[in-house]
């Protein structure tokens, strides 16, 4: 008899040989139907691999990563099997599960295979899938697998074997088909029930250009057809809301190689968008009591050697600048924390006065290399909407506080309804990891523990995922698509204040060290706005849009009347502009569409005639001819759904 | 007979021998009589020195700058006598006059001066003045200059005249003094009407610290009591309002050792005044059609190499950035020109699309000696408020126009009433110095020059001052102590829209180049704000304020009073702080006014009782018990004095 332990740390006992769809049906018969692959003791096995010892065993179905892993990987040999009958002579290479599916690299010798080629592709998987054809593993000796592939003439395989150890070589049969493999498969091919080949690329052989380039096919798979089409359409929408296509369409900014990569310009249109948010946010952080200052971006080698941040980012990052004078370097600054410290330290403090909250839109300068940047989510310099608090250890509880109310404040005000929180405290088992007394860091994990629950957030506690200057609290976004964005960070610091020997007086007329929040609602604007933008397609809040009103003549005619309408709505604090181009009516409706615009407003004959204007909202929905104080009330209406008074 | 050339060109024809005072004579006699001083085929003369050949004479009154410097230099010699008498055995050295002044360098020996004994030598230097002793040249041979000063051992004037060539050495005769001097005096003490020292300092002999510690003792004089009086006063005045000491003491802005000398950390009341003061601009630059955009800090090498700044800020200025990839370098940006080209450059424009108006608080960054820096007016990293205007050469006129209402309305907002304009157009002689053709030249000069006229500005056209790529205009204000400041530059280009390869696609659907208009009210906000300081001494038009009122509060028992009221400011739109600190309302007052808080409201019982408000302005007048709307309209009417509507 054998003990098999299960992730929930119940075990239950076998005989020996049991495997692990056995286990899984003595759990439930409709567990393990779900069940499509394994792990036992950190090593993945098939779902039929008899089980010999005592051991810990997890079972997945296609909801864990692990389970779609064996999925895609089974498809691959799937595919591999349909291209091998398809075009004979091709020669198998390498086929893995990936992310977001598998990809088989092939020589197809003569053959070349474009897109056109995957329907047959395609249809030859689905009929082998519905064959149902066990996947089977079996031992062979490494001349039993050479002599496989030389008959074949497959230098690939052929390299691969002779790269391995005899004794630990696998072959995987299904159906007629057998492919070198190390395991890690699903029951059968009958579960694969929808797949889709998505690209065709070259790639050469190991990744070395010097080798051949062979073909891969990239694919994906799912259990249903549904699940099939929810991912086309996931994909089509995220190309649709790719940040970088929106942000040229709308204007908002380009990049230039003469300027350099990863280094942002903002148009017109979206200087004005992060105008917009930032007022946004200056205006709840003033009734927050934080107080805006300004600092310069450079600073002193020696300021990033005190605050550590040199040590931290010096050697991968941008490299100091010299003077023309001997001995001076300077930085550009990768943080704000560093300036603001020092704007503390201008003046003693009383306890009486703390805390002193000090905001920025401070842009910070950070080395990507030129392949890992990607649009506005990962760039060279960045504007952080950054706030220090400086306070006493008795006012974290309250300032925790405050703080997610504001970061629940941004949230609501543009459309982000689905998020998490992350509280991230110490590891118990290694105090001397950490930097600040005891009772300070308990009294900071229960301040933001407290406040989590105070403010109803859905939070889970990470323990030992704490920075060695302090516990935090991090908020992870869903958008619109159902991806995960980490957005928003609030953080207890004990180590600057230390570095920076910030002081304050207490009560006791003694002098104490201030307790230091780092936190940023947006993050950054760049990395917030390419969200909010593949968030909402670019369809913002309407307080937030860069244009709320278009104002469309039907004819040169009713100009004049068009040019009355503007005024009206600018006197409304309406954001309204004027196309009174010779242009179709058509056209100038599918331009407005095109750039968001949330209202168009039509102005032809009868309008001008009845003081009137005829509304269409961005989408179609036409709202007939009224006046202009009743479409006011509608954009004000529509304005305050999103966008409420902070406190 | 000899011609003498005057200044204004004409000539007049004397006899031999004549001298400068007989010409002014000949000018006019109430001329002659502010007839100082003389210079002679650009050699300083005495008023009485013959004149022996034809040659062109300028004559100084107290007015000029030359007249004022040989006032000064005369009046060293006068102090030079006290000395001599009061100090018997002080031994002179060098006497020379300076900007505001002169001073004496002398070997005191025994004797230690203060400031104390400034008032014994200033009467004996009075006593002299008032013997109107003519100032008498008469040249010596090198022995008998030697002979008298080794008689009276003294080493510094036997030093200097030994470094003398024989035949070329003067003394300079006045009542019983003599003195080794080259010439350029008043032509008697009788003119020096006020004398007063001002300073004491060390000074080493020919400023080499290996050599002897002399005593410095720098005065100035005056033809007029008076004008002493004033020139005291302003010295007083320019030290209270020094806006190092101002940003100081009103908590504006900071330095820190750790960030870096001349990169300043603005602290909360700076960083809003700062905001109050672009938002201004921001407004008025909207209704002038401009669009804000925003580019970051640094740009590759290359875009400056292109543009022209790296040849110019090169090597002087902030070195390259390097990266950890070879061959990357960036540099910190000396200005935002290139950046907004390369915005230009994102898309193709029409005529019609023209003129594009882009403006950013662009902060940039310059190098500087450390010796060079000053408090706000001289620093490493500053805040442009920075705009180009591309445009056809036809749209110059009226762009050049619209800039020139938009500086004058900052102007006029901000209590600058005295200025100045220079138009700098090209040396006709000299066409070969400046790009871009001569039509499009004439052109802008005319533009600039028809601007100038139309707005009635007060300007001077100064031929060959224009850069090599452009003519332009740039506003001297004079601020409240008489001191001028250039503040607010236009700037035609023709450069940097060929270097980037700028165009537009014209009416003949054929490409131009368009012009490039670089343009900044403020010049910088850092030297804005320190010359703001300077001229209001912190008294800034109330709109611009940090604080506009203080509620002050009698006792505790009128908190809630007191905090009603601030809420019915707030109502108003304005900027309002409550004192409830257990302090004397007197010492409440008096940091008010340290604080330069426009109005003070006093709260006591009465006030409470009666629902009203003491109100006493800055400076102490006292408007009496008011109603909140009464004071709230007083406010209005104040920034409606300065702050007007743009257009």
């Amino acid at each position: 008899m054998i003990k098999i332990t299960l992730p929930d740390g119940t075990s239950r006992t076998f005989e020996q040989g049991v495997t692990p769809m056995d286990v899984a049906k003595d759990i439930s018969a409709g567990f393990a139907r779900n069940v499509i692959s394994a792990k036992f003791n950190d090593t993945t096995i098939e779902t039929t691999t008899p089980l010999t010892t005592d051991g810990s065993l997890v079972l997945y179905t296609w909801k864990d990563t692990d389970g779609k892993k064996a999925f895609w990987h089974s498809t691959s040999h799937v595919m591999a099997q349909a291209i091998e009958e398809l075009y004979p002579g091709a020669k198998l290479s390498i086929g893995p599960a990936i992310e977001n599916g598998y990809y088989y690299d092939v020589d197809f010798g003569e053959h070349s295979i474009s897109d056109k080629d995957f329907k047959s592709i395609e249809a030859r998987m689905i009929e082998i899938a519905r064959g149902k054809h066990d996947f089977k593993m079996r031992a062979v000796t490494k001349a039993e697998a050479l002599e496989l592939y030389k008959s074949q003439n497959n230098e690939y395989k052929v390299e691969l074997i002779e790269n391995l150890e005899d004794g630990t070589i696998t072959f995987c049969d299904h159906s007629t088909f057998t492919d070198l493999c190390r395991g890690g498969h699903i029951p059968n091919t009958g579960i694969i029930k929808a797949v889709k080949l998505m690209s065709v690329a070259g790639a050469y052989w190991r990744g070395d250009e010097n080798n051949k380039q062979l073909t891969r096919i990239y694919g994906v798979s799912f259990p249903k057809q549904k699940e099939l089409t929810e991912y086309l359409h996931l994909l089509e929408e995220a190309k649709k809301r790719d940040h970088r296509k929106l942000g040229k369409e709308l204007e908002l900014f380009t990049f230039s190689q003469k300027v350099g990569q990863g280094l942002p310009l903002w148009l017109p249109k979206g200087a004005a968008l992060r105008e917009r948010l930032e007022n946004f946010l200056k205006q709840a952080q003033k009734k927050a009591g934080y107080e805006m200052v300004v600092t310069p971006h450079i600073g002193q080698k020696e300021l990033y050697v005190t605050s550590g941040h040199y040590a931290k980012y010096g050697e991968d990052s941008f490299q100091p600048i010299h003077t023309p004078n001997e001995g001076e370097e300077f930085l550009l600054k990768p943080m704000n924390c560093p300036h603001h410290c020092e704007i503390y330290n201008t003046k003693p403090f009383s306890y009486k006065e703390l805390p002193k909250r000090y905001a920025e839109f401070g842009t910070v300068y950070r080395y990507e290399q030129s392949g890992e940047l990607h649009g506005l989510t990962r760039v060279r310099g960045f504007t952080q909407d950054d706030a220090h608090i400086f306070c006493t250890p008795d006012q974290l509880d309250k300032e925790f506080k405050d703080v997610i109310d504001l970061v629940l404040y941004v949230f609501g005000s543009l459309g982000f309804e689905n998020f998490t929180a992350q509280v991230s405290v110490r590891d118990p088992e290694n105090p001397g990891k950490y930097i600040g007394d005891t009772e300070n860091w308990e009294k900071a994990e229960q301040a933001i523990i407290n406040a989590a629950k105070d403010k109803n957030l859905n939070y889970v506690i990470e323990t030992g995922e704490a920075a060695f200057y302090g516990p935090k609290l991090d908020f992870m976004v869903k958008d619109a698509l159902g991806r995960s964005w980490q957005l928003g960070t609030i953080q207890v610091d004990y180590n600057l204040p230390e570095r920076f020997d910030l002081t304050y007086k207490g009560s006791d007329n003694e002098l104490h060290r201030p307790v230091m929040i780092h936190r940023a609602p947006f993050g950054s604007m760049e990395r917030f706005i390419a969200i909010l933008l593949e968030h909402t397609g670019g369809n913002f809040p309407i307080w937030l849009m860069p244009t709320q009103v278009m104002v469309l003549s039907i004819s040169e005619k009713y100009e004049k009347y068009a040019e009355k309408v503007l005024n009206l709505l600018e006197n409304h604090e309406i954001r309204a502009l004027v196309d009174n181009r010779n242009e179709t009516i058509g056209k100038k409706i599918r331009e407005s569409e095109m750039n968001k615009v949330p209202y168009m407003i039509i102005i032809g004959e009868q309008e001008a005639a009845n003081n009137e204007i005829s509304v269409r909202q961005h989408g179609g929905e036409d709202l007939g001819s009224i006046s202009i104080e009743a479409f006011s009330e509608i954009i004000k209406a529509d304005i305050n759904k999103t966008l409420k008074t902070f406190k």
